[in-house]
């Protein structure tokens, strides 16, 4: 099983220079075998190109020992493990500097959900981490990030908001599997492009709406109706969802 | 006939990607042959790769029953069937998230003529829907999508206006026949590309205009003059166009 | 000599998509035997793909008649032949409607020279024409089209600065020959684009700078010292120039 | 070893257009060979197509005399000499027009450090020099390019920020061969593209972070943490890295 786990791992990690989502080395996947605690992860520093499923470094989730492969696992690896540990029934993690996603987590803010793709894929806002402390940062700084994600989902259901930004810093996401934390990742990115250029030409730039009773549009624009956000979450999402072939 | 129509709805639904105005799935092309009141729509959540003209669903016009095809059609079908009974003339609809047509519709915003590329295609803005109401969303969603596109063209010729945008959504185009849906879904890209940049940089970023005369920057760019979009749009549309080879 | 001049003719203007300068069939460039007074241009609304020399119109500076060639020339042919009667030194013209100079065009707004690519090539501001009045309009277009640009360079030496924007359309630009017209036109788009992204962060969102005396950020950007326009223009154009292996 | 020194140049200059940093022949590396202070740089407008080791120039650094190759070496070689003169431990200078740097350049202002995709490469904030005055542009420009570089330096360690920008003019980016020099050059890209679009949706475009006692978003993205840039500038450099195979 573990071959397996390792040959989809590589794939995924292989998708992120594929979608765009990547510049030099900057990104990361991995996935876990919830049954026997076991996590597959990019090795650090590795060039894309040369990746393949037999290098993979794996890790114990239970106390972040090496268990197989050469090569030191990604810097990052500590913060995947803590998201395996907070949120127990996901089975991959993506982390990636994907530009649109990492100006919110820049600017230390969350994306409003402000239309329909968004909806489709995250039901509410994606949010930003409070920052760091100094103490976080200067102590266990990559288990400290994973428990600052766990922090800002206290209030919010992981698996149908599969994606944060970690302020100053960039997106992690996550999935049932490493393909589907890509995917969100992938998601996020399209999904901050539009929110991004959304903001600004609905701050006062955009000619005024007409529509009688219809909020201004510096303010329209800063979050959806919640009724057309349940619609199109729920049109995709759980058990009367009917898009696609089911 | 309907095999004539199945294979060009199945190429205008794969000129979405080659234009690059649909990300994944998300985008959806139909026809209709108006004698027999029957309308190929792309299946929905299926990926463009396999994407031929005989798993298309057929849908009635008339009552919305499926006649042909195994697949569930777009769950976004019933607008396009709305549009269709709504717009007697057009034979073809397309429906993308393409970006910046998304954008604008998230800002609840019209695009306002700014230039003679606009006038080539648009004689005139590209409206915006009001949103929907609750009462809409929770009811017959997609068919009320449809209606509301009706009612925004109720002082709106929407053959000299081949699109619009749903507040919160994003675009959708029309035409003669899918493919000149799909053409219109382009051209509206781009179209809504350089309007957006010419609204953020008219709003008293640009150096203000010299002319004698001239309105100032901030109030020049929002509307092009009326002249101007009637000699553009006339110049390529109707009894004395003279662009191309006639 | 006409063959030749077809054939450059031909190839500048697959030069526009090659240097992603148009969109669809948006564009067009022509360019003049002046001996023989004959100007050689893309027909109207005729697909980059299929454009070969032998189907270029021809046309006679002297009143615009066409005198070889099927095919109807582009519907810009008379402001480009405006073009050559004002500039009696330039020997090629495109248009285009390519994003960045044409959000310039539609803002009414002339490109202010922010840096040395601007100075390299335009020797001061890229000027914006006045708006046409209505008269001119709906009179003789193409040709009052050419006159405002001739209007507009009464003080420009359209040698050092070979190209304008049209208020509202979008740009015209120039070379010794069509090759050189099809350069300005990809330059101009690429000084346009850092424009635009220069005057948005400098009004007010980069950080101040902190060089003593320096004026501040919101006007810095406003207009490059003259000196250091002096300096790259003349270190790549007339007698002193130094660039390039001479 | 010159020759290993040739090829290593010639390879870095078509690394430029590679990673989409240079338009038509805008842009130059160089790399030295300290040993016999001999430097080997890009020829003057010449095609990057047609680039061979062969045809390199070859410099000495202590006088600027061309030791060998028939063409001419790039017009800003003075600056690239000067650069070694002043900064004795890199071995190689990149510069181009790159689209996001050169527009901070434009707009006179430093990038600052805005996350840790920054602080992962650039110490600090990528400073922006003063402008040159009159004097130093009709004088002997090139040189005073570089000098007015060292002057910004004059407080900045280089290694740990090995790039800057010209006021007006573009990025110079360093390290310690020619492949270096371009690797900081793509890296500043994306970085700058990154701050640019941080800068414009922190400034009140963002929605506000919710964070109790955190900056409000107009602030908080104004410079990141010092401990976070601490942290990830050196998990990656000196001697406590732990990034990478080591």
């Amino acid at each position: 099983m573990l071959e397996h786990l390792k040959h989809d791992v590589c794939a995924a990690n292989l998708q992120l220079p594929a979608l765009g989502l990547v510049t030099f080395t900057w990104g990361n996947v991995s996935g876990i075998d919830r049954e026997s605690g076991l996590v597959a992860i990019k090795p650090s520093g590795v060039e894309y190109d040369g990746l393949t499923p037999g290098i993979l470094p794996v890790l114990r989730l239970e106390d972040g020992e090496q268990v197989s492969g050469d090569l030191k696992p990604s810097s990052d690896a500590l913060t995947h493990l803590e998201l395996y540990r907070s949120f127990p029934d996901i089975g991959g993690v993506a982390h990636t500097h994907s530009r649109w996603a990492t100006i919110f987590a820049q600017a230390h803010a969350a994306i409003p959900p402000l239309g329909t793709t968004h909806a489709d894929y995250f039901y509410g806002e994606v949010p930003c981490t409070r920052p760091l402390t100094d103490a976080e940062i200067s102590g266990d700084y990559e288990v400290e990030t994973g428990k600052v994600i766990a922090e800002t989902f206290d209030e919010i259901d992981p698996e149908s908001t599969p994606a944060t930004l970690v302020a100053g810093h960039g997106p992690f996401t996550w999935g049932k599997d490493a393909a589907q934390a890509v995917m969100s990742a992938a998601i996020l990115e399209e999904v901050a492009f539009m929110a991004w250029h959304t903001l600004v030409i609905g701050a006062g730039f955009a000619p005024t709406p007409s529509h009688p009773g219809e909020p201004s549009a510096s303010s329209a624009f800063q979050h959806m109706q919640q009724s057309l956000l349940d619609k199109h979450y729920l049109r995709k999402h759980g058990k009367d969802a009917y898009y696609g072939q089911g």
